[in-house]
């Protein structure tokens, strides 16, 4: 199962080993990391590139640091591949985000050297100044090293991080691994900044060459003299961005040169206080399809490791994925009407605004790994009287909740919320599937929340938005649909309104989003057991359709809700409380995510567990109708 | 009811009116302007210091620009209180924060010249920037400020906005307010970044003088020549942390000083692209008790306006605070525990935590406005070790909801938050209530959610959370309780067990938190009027106590829960859930914060007007009896 055959690979059990080895070997090792990690991933699909672009880095911590006692926080962890190889889960990788298997992020859970877990951006600054203040009062002397992207660094949770740690005198190490991309090129005015720095090859020398010939010339010496620390300070300290924040700065030094790498990294363990090194790599590095072209070979799926093919799944073509029905329809409505915007937090190809960015560049905004700017941009261009369509993941939504409450809800903007990948996300596991969202959402007074059942659906939904003129989000889940056709014109939705897809008498079976097709599939299978199940697609989490409920209040002694999110809160509880606080005495059972943290697995495998696949309901169909097997 | 005589401030009805007048009158204005505000905030209590010391740049900003058609955003809205005088609410400033009068922060529905809402720090940027964009794509040619002040600037969404801002070639002037304050001081490296630039009068004109210099030298001009623009940019340029941003930095400026304000303002007009004014101020600015003391002077309640003497309200004294119980219990804590810490952004005085930052300042971290980070930091300090009690505002941990799932309760980490300020707050308004965080809290996996309805329980919860060793959140109030005696011992509670504090057969009231009073004495009086009530102290809102919930299922037809918090998704919901999915069949009717955002008005009128005070609790209990008045 295990690829071996390695001269230094097949020995590295954890990073004792690797510190046995010479720099030289350690390049050596370097490549077979990167063949190892190729030939894994390519048919165990995983994210590629940019671990590709960490495997010095990995290297280079382990060999200089002595972990798992030094704390390394690897930033995403898109990056941590061969970290995790190197710490003895080699020959666990083939169970890369699988059931059951290792995660695709780091998880203190899964190995004592997994300092910290990850999965959203830009979290291991305030993670590792927390660590390196815990080890100051205790009197512990452990180095802690946080491994951030140039792209995470654009949250700003790394800016609050860097801010608190620059005053803090708190030892700890920030290592900015700069590949100028996010999971697309990165963007905004920090890249800029990043690239005035690397393009420059001896940017330090340089300036500490200016200083040096300023020194001596005395009309300069005199000027210095005069002007003391302030100018030094202007000149030579807050030169730097992350000087002005306290932060001392190093680099940038090549994050491929393993020699350097590990000398660099040596110098910086007896340097006292917040530092920065400025480590610049290449996404893709070594293996060249990647390298050409890191976007795509971000998270590639399986492909061919020599030819760099990428390998299409049977079907994959057809039906659309709900991303095809969002991009589309964006582009669509912007002709519509000029005031359609996009904005995405740097989901520009994942979430298929790209599509509207290829055709009007000057009306998409891709604002960076930030997601309460995005809220907040976009409640902006609301008020300046445009309509943003402003898409983000639905578990990175959680960082941007007080912007939808406080710039958007209060105001009754009309910012138009499409959140991709909710529901469970599948291998991407734990910190990404979109659970929480119909709960923390429907709290909120001047939501309209929508989710389709299909693709017809998503685009009914988004034009509906777009003309109501309110806040109002639209979930919808990551891949492909149903197949339903969206070819046609424009429709708009009644807002608030469900519909009955199936009459029935024994119990009813109110569903909201694509889990709906679940629901008629087991209500169809209900029926041969002579069951008969009424299925409503809800369509709408706020305003519930009050009409059908209490239709089905009065009808039913038993309603089962199914939603692909947390049953906490969710939209089952909505019913729930509609059905108690109008005096029905239906008993309603609610289906979707329960009450604990869902690891990674196929989406399949994880709705099964999580009992609300099609046979999940069927069976609380038959148990509601009394017809539970034994 | 309006203070008048005064020479240019009776005439001023909108900026129109101001812009006839010369400086030398602006400057009479201001003074004009501090005395009204004085007037009027010591016996209408607001917001006074940190509108004193934005007066003159409210009226430059209304003199120089063309407003309401050039948008100012003004960030927080705390220091906005000369901009609402100015712009035509004069004669209702003494209805500000009262019910029904005008709101203390920016608000977009009660005046155009109110560009953007306010009340969360740090928004200012990013929707300015928003404005800016929807100006340019409509090919508006407008003014778009935003002010900020150096406090909100510690935000990381201030960040996000100006890295985006910066690349973006909007036209958008940031005017950063810098008074080297948040409510108490400011904390962090920016701050010292900030006090380094303020601390030389002449910052520019001497990074100016030196460029000069070099330039004449003829070593040094070859030296630039040599090194080209890298040397240029990293020392003119990239000298200053905003223009590392691509944001043009100019100042600082004296803000108090009319004259040069009016000019460099006007200067700003005709500059396009992103760029930023610092403007350095005094909060309390042109009042002595509150120059000499800011952050009590920041929400100082009644006062004498000539003497500065703070007036207590009778019964001040007594019972104790929240607050008090927090602080003083967090010390006792950190006695009995060497691995307790603390953690606040910005609020060290709001929260009390100052109780234990004067005892055992290394212990107690105030990490800025910075909520985010608080919470991922508060998760790092826990990963190493320490049980850090995270004290937040319920309104600002919206701010924190992915932090505290993504690192918090996935990795099960020992944070206790303590969230303050939950439920109604009363003249703080909309923005401040703390309505949602049983409700988005509840969802989440792993959390222990707790509500205390004395200063007692909030003690003994503290002391629970301490030796829970899970991610633990206690949510209280904001003021004075009902004097239970606290002076005790530390008890640990049982975690997810409520209390029945008076029994009943007609209906059951289940509440959580401080309304449990009201609940009590509501159950009493309708005792008078026959009616037999049970009364559930719930204490948890996560895990629920299922004991009592099934014993009240069986035995009750009306279930009434009471809750500071929305009714959408909160407790009650929870409650709503049991009964349905346990086949019970009573009513709950759900008491709360209704599906509506509250505005301001003091914390009894609005608990009457959402009908969860004790008469609409009451009112409630009658009803579910069948005993309702007609």
């Amino acid at each position: 199962m295990v690829k071996t055959g390695y001269k230094y690979l097949d020995d590295i059990n954890s990073p004792k080993d690797l510190r046995r080895l010479s720099v030289p070997e350690l390049e050596t090792l370097a490549a077979e990391l990167r063949d190892f990690m190729v030939s894994e991933l390519c048919v165990n699909p995983g994210h590629l590139a940019s671990s590709l672009g960490a495997v010095e880095l990995a290297i280079a911590l382990h060999y200089v640091y002595d972990t798992p006692d030094d704390k390394v926080v690897w930033d995403v962890g898109h990056q941590a591949y061969a970290h995790k190889i190197l710490t003895g889960r080699r020959e666990q990788f083939h169970t890369n985000r699988k059931l059951g298997g290792i995660s695709g992020f780091p998880r203190m859970e899964e190995s004592p050297y997994d300092a910290f877990g990850a999965g959203h951006a830009s979290v291991s600054i305030s993670a590792a100044l927390g660590m390196a203040q815990a080890n100051k009062l205790q009197g512990i002397h452990r180095n802690v090293i946080a491994v951030i992207g140039d792209g995470a660094m654009t949250g700003g949770l790394a800016y609050e991080g860097l801010n608190n740690a620059g005053a803090s005198n708190a030892d700890m190490l920030v290592i900015l691994n700069d590949n100028n991309m996010s999971i697309s090129p990165n963007v905004g005015a920090l890249k800029e900044y990043l690239l005035g720095i690397t393009t420059s090859k001896h940017y330090n020398r340089l300036k500490n060459r200016v200083w040096n010939a300023m020194s001596g010339v005395p009309r300069m010496r005199r000027a210095i003299q005069n002007f003391g620390n302030v100018v030094k300070q202007s000149i030579l300290k807050q030169s730097n961005l992350f000087e002005s924040l306290n932060f001392r700065y190093f680099g940038p030094v090549d994050g491929h040169d393993l020699k350097s790498l590990v000398r660099v990294l040596g110098d910086m363990r007896s340097i006292p206080g917040p530092k920065l090194l400025h480590v610049v790599t290449k996404k893709g590095k070594g293996y060249k399809p990647a390298e050409s072209n890191p976007p795509i070979w971000h998270a590639p799926g399986r492909f061919n490791p020599v030819t760099g093919e990428l390998l299409v799944n049977p079907g994959d073509n057809q039906p659309d994925r709900y991303q095809d029905v969002f991009g589309y329809t964006l582009l669509e409505l912007a002709r519509l009407d000029e005031r359609v915007v996009g904005v995405t937090p740097a989901m520009l190809t994942g979430s298929s605004m790209d599509i509207l960015q290829r055709e009007m560049p000057h009306r998409c905004f891709d604002v960076g790994i930030a997601e309460g700017h995005a809220v907040t941009f976009s409640a902006g261009l609301a008020a300046g009287g445009l309509i943003p369509f402003c898409n983000i993941y639905s578990s990175f939504m959680q960082r941007a909740y007080d912007h939808m409450i406080h710039d958007v809800a209060i105001q009754r903007l009309p910012v138009i919320f499409c959140l991709d990948r909710a529901g469970l996300v599948g291998e991407d596991g734990v910190t990404h599937h979109g659970v929480f969202d119909l709960a923390f959402m429907r709290s909120v007074p001047n939501m309209t929340i929508a989710a389709p059942a299909n693709e017809a659906e998503l685009k009914e939904m988004m034009y509906t938005a777009l003309l109501s003129g309110v806040p109002f989000a639209i979930r919808y889940p990551r891949g492909r649909g149903i197949g339903a056709d969206w070819s046609g014109g424009f429709r708009r939705m009644e807002i608030g309104r469900g519909i009955t897809l199936r009459g029935g008498k024994d119990v009813a079976v109110l569903a909201i989003g694509t889990v709906t097709n679940d629901a008629l599939k087991a209500a169809v299978q209900a029926e041969e057991e002579g069951i008969s199940a009424e299925v409503v697609s809800l369509r709408f989490a706020k305003p519930l359709d009050t009409a059908i409920l209490h239709d089905v209040g009065r009808r039913f002694r038993r309603i089962i809700t199914v939603e692909d999110g947390t049953v906490e809160g969710g939209v089952g509880s909505a019913v729930a409380e509609f059905i108690s606080a109008n005096g029905y005495t239906a008993e309603v059972v609610r289906l979707g995510i329960p009450d604990t943290f869902i690891h990674h697995g196929t989406i399949a495998e994880l709705k099964r567990i999580c009992g609300y696949d099609t046979e999940g309901i069927l069976t609380a169909i038959r148990k509601a109708a009394g017809r539970e097997k034994a």
